[in-house]
């Protein structure tokens, strides 16, 4: 596995009123991004890219968000391959292999939710409705009763900025902040994909036996797509926010799965577009 | 298929410095959001979430990222299926399946790259260098010698905005422009993901015999990750611009496939990552 960031010489071009363009070399950090293979129980579920770091929380996330696991004990072990191990010879050993074994019983069957996705409902139609892509109930996040300050939420931008330690070096990763109902940051996790470090932060509570989330609120710099509100009802977060605008179907789930869902999360406002009854009057 | 926007009711909550917290009820305008199976020859390829609109572009473009199409000659056709015409009778016909024949000969093979990506090289282990995930000899990149004027790329970003229709009404979309070395719009497409916006312009360029997009610049809202670099080098394009970061793979794939990658394309400056002779002194 390699670092967060990379060194990279980069050719700054200014364009002047006055003159021909000018231009100077420098040093400049960028975000790193490395793919990183989730094999289970010996086969090979999924690749993604990503930023390098939490790598075995980002497989435990990621078998959240599938809806493969829901308790620590549905994982028997997660290493990392680095090359060495795996008995091949003909790769870098750079660690981007997380290699999961399930608990006995459990397994990743057709229901889970990416292979559902892709072979659904009509055979070889597919049905675009959101009971197709959703597997779970969502009875359990309906019953979460905690409620959000505005004031606290418009503060939160600006506390997940503070603990990013990338993105000050970068300018180039996303990041997903978990909070209380005060404000206090309880993990906050960043990568060069807004989905992955929202899987990270799951895949940290999914080890830290905290899952559920109830009475938490997650930020992601960005837009919430359907995606991330379907991960946040998963992991049963009560409010998700963003920082730009939410996805019609992010709305939609939000709704049938009781889920305040908060966009446009700036300055001194905010809007709501479901589960309003959290957010205190 | 749906529209490209959505109407809904969103409670704005502003915060006062003299009181509590006022809010308001507004209809709003979000981006769609829906689920597009891709379908190639009967068997589900892939599900991408996207933004309705220019789907079978969208389809087209995604094949050739993915290595399985060069040329419109190697499809013999696509069509949206509305659920009418499939017999089946499960499904809600909002059309959101892109129903893809390739033409006699040409096959989904593992060496497309989603499929060798997660079973590539040690077997089950994976192998996490740029030649596994890239499976397509760059030559014909290097040979372009197309140069760009940082004047006229320092006006792209305003011009991609102008061509933004959905953007201004949602605040909620990603974009991707192609244009020509004197700024002129060749094409600009929109979508909740970027990944999707540039293959909806590839695909377009495919049916439309334009592959490979020589001499053009693409521009994506957003950052620079290694997806999108490798989208741009398998349509052929020498110069791809970002309004945000790039991440550190995306350089070195730009590096090795002789990919102009410019980012923070912002004001009357930018960042030239690779690539740096197509930018004119």
């Amino acid at each position: 596995m390699s670092g967060r960031t990379t060194r990279r010489r980069v050719l700054r071009v200014t364009i002047s009123p006055d003159g021909p363009p000018e231009s100077s070399a420098r040093a400049d950090f960028l975000a790193a991004e490395e793919p990183l293979g989730i094999r289970v129980d010996d086969t090979a579920l999924t690749m993604t890219m990503r930023t390098p770091g939490d790598d075995i929380e980002l497989a435990a996330g990621f078998l959240v968000s599938e809806a493969v696991v829901r308790s620590p004990a549905d994982i028997a072990g997660i290493r990392l391959c680095d090359g060495a191990s795996c008995g091949h010879g003909d790769h870098d050993g750079l660690g981007n292999i997380a290699d999961v074994t399930l608990a006995p019983g459990v397994v990743v069957t057709a229901g889970a939710r990416r292979n559902f996705m892709t072979t659904s409902a009509c055979g070889v139609c597919g049905k675009a409705s959101i009971e197709d892509i959703c597997v779970l109930p969502h009875a359990a996040l309906s019953a979460d009763k905690t409620r959000f300050s505005p004031v606290v939420l418009a503060s939160l931008p600006d506390r997940l900025r503070k603990a990013q330690r990338v993105f000050s070096r970068t300018g180039g990763l996303h990041a997903a902040g978990l909070f209380t109902t005060s404000g206090e940051v309880v993990a906050v996790r960043e990568d060069v994909g807004r989905h992955n470090a929202v899987d990270k932060i799951v895949g940290w509570a999914l080890l830290e036996g905290r899952l559920p989330l109830s009475g938490c609120a997650l930020l992601v710099s960005g837009r919430a797509s359907f995606e991330l509100a379907q991960k946040a009802v998963l992991a049963g977060i009560p409010l998700l926010a963003a920082v730009s605008a939410p996805s019609s179907l992010a709305v939609s789930l939000a709704e049938e799965a009781g889920l305040t869902l908060v966009g446009f999360l700036r300055g001194q406002s905010m809007n709501v577009y479901a589960g309003a009854q959290r957010i205190i009057a």
